[in-house]
């Protein structure tokens, strides 16, 4: 069964291993990080300036969690738009390596590690996605490996060796 | 160096491992689900009511993003408020178990796991914490393992045996 909404956009056969996307880049600021930390993560050093610059973190910085929004969000502009996308199962090793801080911008790449056939749902594909996320320094600020539903163009189609994998 | 924002929060040594903190309760509304999906995960499940009708989840969903960031609230609310917590290191396991739909209402646990003294900083602990996030029908949505900073009080005080597990 063809999913109307999603018929003219990349299906499971399409991808392909090793395929990098690029991130477009946003760039946070003092506005964003307290506006987020007041909605989900409402601890001093992402609210207050003064309380910021005596934590650990030094200044103000967004809440770990706004990158990880943000950087989804970049991938959906670039990447999940464009699939038969049917939502995400979960995520594996988020690991936040540097903190953001005020001003700065993020961007980074995503690569398609694997790609497997649902054996329970063939007209499913579940695609394992490796986040790179970057400051405008080129540092790493963000990694992460999402695992995400993606549909089949022919749900009939056999099961390839690759599959199992 | 006693932080003066939060000396007279709960710090490393006043926690244990497996104690339970109860979360508070919210609801998911239309409005609470598209307003976020537009902002961080604007994909039609999650942005219209007949795109959603027909997607994998059946009817409009909250992004899965959206779940993992009400959890957050509610552990700030709840725990992070009331410590010394230096930040979130990262988290696994962020597995979403089921669909939260326009109307569910979330709650649930989280449990200290492990206690740790950070070697390399000997002022700070991690603290590992695993949610367990339910729906109104006491039914799993979200698990999540999160590592989190805690001052230590005295900074000072010798390693233990159990700060090497």
């Amino acid at each position: 069964m063809s999913n109307p909404v999603t018929a003219d956009r990349r299906h499971f056969e399409d991808l392909a291993i090793d395929e990098v996307i690029t991130l477009g880049r946003v760039t946070v600021t003092k506005r964003m990080i307290i506006d987020f930390a007041t909605e989900f993560d409402p601890l001093p050093f992402h609210l207050d300036e003064a309380a910021a610059r005596k934590s650990l973190l030094g200044g103000l910085a967004a809440s770990g969690w706004q990158t990880a929004g943000l950087s989804l969000k970049l991938l959906v502009e670039a990447f999940l738009s464009k699939v038969a996308s049917g939502g995400g199962l979960g995520f594996s090793d988020l690991k936040w390596r540097r903190p953001v801080m005020k001003g700065d911008s993020i961007t980074g790449t995503v690569t398609i590690s694997a790609l497997r056939r649902s054996r329970s749902h063939p007209e499913r594909g579940i695609v394992t996605l490796d986040f790179d996320i970057r400051n405008q320094k080129e540092l790493p600020v963000m990694t992460m490996r999402l695992a995400n539903l993606v549909e089949l163009r022919d749900p009939t189609a056999p099961f390839a060796d690759g599959d199992k994998s």
